[in-house]
């Protein structure tokens, strides 16, 4: 799971099958053949149950869910990103072809180290 | 899974076996024998790649662990606190009586409309 707190303001669910799984919890790279990756966004909203047990403002859980992403690998069939295949679903609908082609440039310029997953195991 | 910006400062999941799972997913209260809820916690801490690839610092990913909460549906064993018995292990060992006592009663206060989960299911 992880929290932007920017413009997108959204609590993210990240999985994995069990390739991709196993690939980061023994922490291996580049991930195997057939290992997917998705992540799941939530609007970050306050809890008001929590919040009022807590006393204050700061309990916050998932509101309306705003996209679904995912990246699977196949270094032939993705030969030209990285060895990932990149999707993004908005209500649904894949996203428009220019916003799918900024999903491997960002990660060639900030994710290159991890093949290209921003995702880190967290025991 | 959630986010508590206060003190705890923590990135929280949320997870049921497959009994509370489809107890939340069809709205069903009270949780039936043997429903059975975790929360695992972490700090909430930046995440460096991201906020390289963002531009600032706003992404935030699950830090050192902190603690593993269960809560157990059995109405007939736990019949004195609601039904559930409850248990909150900090470095693989349980807390103490004091603090496990804390437990029911502030759910008794703040959720009791929901079976004294405070967990709500975010499809």
């Amino acid at each position: 799971m992880s929290h932007e707190a920017g413009n997108l303001d959204e609590l993210r669910g990240i999985l994995g099958n069990a390739l991709a799984i196993k690939a980061f919890r023994d922490g291996t790279l580049p991930f195997p053949y057939g290992a997917t990756i998705a992540k799941l966004t939530w609007k970050h909203v306050p809890s008001v149950g929590d919040d009022a047990a807590l006393g204050s403002m700061r309990a916050f859980v998932p509101g309306a869910a705003t996209a679904v992403q995912i990246m699977v690998k196949d270094s032939k069939k993705y030969a030209a990103t990285g060895g990932w295949g990149f999707g993004r679903f908005i209500g649904g609908k894949p996203v428009d072809e220019a916003q799918h082609a900024t999903c491997f440039p960002c990660r060639q310029a900030n994710a290159k180290g991890h093949d290209f997953a921003f995702t880190r195991y967290a025991p």
